[in-house]
């Protein structure tokens, strides 16, 4: 889905009505991104608890919502599941089966191929597309919202066995509208890019914080740190719930990325020991020359 | 060294001459800081290309200076060597002895023991006292000085066998001349503290970068990572020739912050592996706890 692809044109119907389950960061900038980019859309909220959709209204981020699912997915062209992959997992078969004809599944699930694998197994009168933003803050909540968050980044499309053109290029519309480049990928092929590029950032920087902590008292860290601890730490304050979703639904790819992690710690301390200059060197070099690729 | 302790009330004496060796990043920071904040001092840069110096004479950021250690030496009451841990010991032993009577040696290198162990075994004239501001980027040379990049930061002081109560007062003031804030510390205690706040998050950093190389296209990276792998990775891109010195001057102590890192690396592992949520849970709680101290 390049600049030049058919994909780059997909737009949003006026007047389209959007229903986003889950009103934390990610949904609640989405909310934020099409309220501001796209004030024609209808927006509909819809949240376990009364006071966080009370909150979203009062905010203006969207029109009205329910508390129930049953009650919203009949009203909506598309439907957004904002909420940690596992609970996604938990809602696709009864959202799937509520969906109007022609509407509209997606959601912005970290992992790909169990989403998928759920809306393929559901019976869904609509279309099911999976959706990954790739985006976020280690910060949570609807407090955390804001309206930018998607702006450039890539929103990976995964099709499922009822996407159509129609259905994907609905789809993309919805990841324009927020300021963001859909990329269609294959599930496996993203939750693998992803293990790496993603998940294993945030299972290291918690690693780190670990052995820094087991040794280090926190007032010697105030004084004796700075920003390379700061920054290369920053992921492990992420949410707890969302990062477990993503590392039990993501288990084998990032069991994979982890194994080739402590094997490169583990040629840094063979190459250390030796006090072998010239491959320490070729190390840091390559690493050096791979990192401002970037 | 805390807010009532002596040493916040360091100062340099009016018109001090100082000489800083090496005109990099750290360098030409010090160079700039002390110029603007205190324009009364005269400072002397001292560089190995000829063309280095006549550019911070150009940039202002020196009064002059020269190639040659021993033509700068005795021209100034403190000495400053701001090039790589290893070609600080180098230079100390020369330094020292070109020392005037009561002038002060000291440096910006970011492992201690090693270089207090050569200021110790240097006869000198004047005195010698370790340093190390805790502050820096991934960018390098004199292109990249900033005035305000020891702003706030925590400058470690280590005693050596010349160290006496002027010469600490003296390093003291330099450190708050750039807006710094002293530490007293042993050289030991600061290499085991920062092998960890410091040098293990580099080491991490380029071996993830490793890790997800070897595995994913650069088009991919591109396209599938956000600001997470960003900031994780960030001190990959460090100067190669500084880590070099750093990671050899401080191999037991980065060794052993490797090992602890390869541990917990492992225990997440096996955690994964049983797919264990309730310990998942606690490993990644932990380290958020931690980390959200910062």
């Amino acid at each position: 889905m390049g600049q030049d692809s058919p994909w780059s044109f997909a737009r949003l119907p006026d007047g389209c009505r959007i229903g986003i389950v889950g009103l934390g960061l990610m949904g609640g900038s989405l909310a934020a991104a099409l309220r501001t980019r796209r004030p024609d859309l209808r927006l509909l909220g819809v949240a376990r608890r009364p006071e966080t959709l009370a909150l979203a209204v009062e905010k203006g981020l969207v029109d009205g919502g329910s508390v129930s699912l049953a009650e919203a997915v009949p009203e909506v062209d598309v439907l957004v599941l904002a909420v940690p992959v596992r609970s996604i997992i938990g809602l696709v078969p009864e959202a799937a089966t509520l969906l109007r004809d022609g509407a509209l599944l997606t959601d912005l699930g970290s992992t790909k191929s169990a989403v998928v694998a759920a809306m393929t197994a559901s019976p869904a009168a609509g279309h099911c597309v999976g959706g990954h933003p790739m985006c976020g803050r280690e910060l949570h909540g609807l407090e955390a919202a804001q309206a930018d968050l998607y702006v450039g980044a890539t929103w990976a499309l995964c099709p499922t066995a009822t996407s159509d053109e129609p259905s994907l290029m609905l789809a993309a519309g919805l990841a324009r509208a927020a300021g963001a480049v859909p990329m269609l990928i294959e599930p496996d092929r993203h939750d693998a890019i992803v293990a790496r590029t993603s998940h294993l950032p945030y299972a290291v920087a918690a690693s780190l914080v670990r052995a820094v902590a087991a040794v280090v008292p926190d007032g010697e860290l105030q004084a004796l740190s700075a920003g390379g601890y700061r920054d290369t730490t920053r992921l492990a304050a992420s949410d707890c719930d969302m990062m477990l979703d993503i590392l039990l639904t993501n288990r084998q790819h990032v069991l994979s990325a982890l194994a080739d992690m402590a094997g490169q710690i583990g040629e840094l301390i063979r190459v250390l020991e030796r006090a072998d200059e010239v491959e320490l060197r070729r190390f840091l070099e390559q690493a050096r020359h791979e990192r401002r690729l970037k």
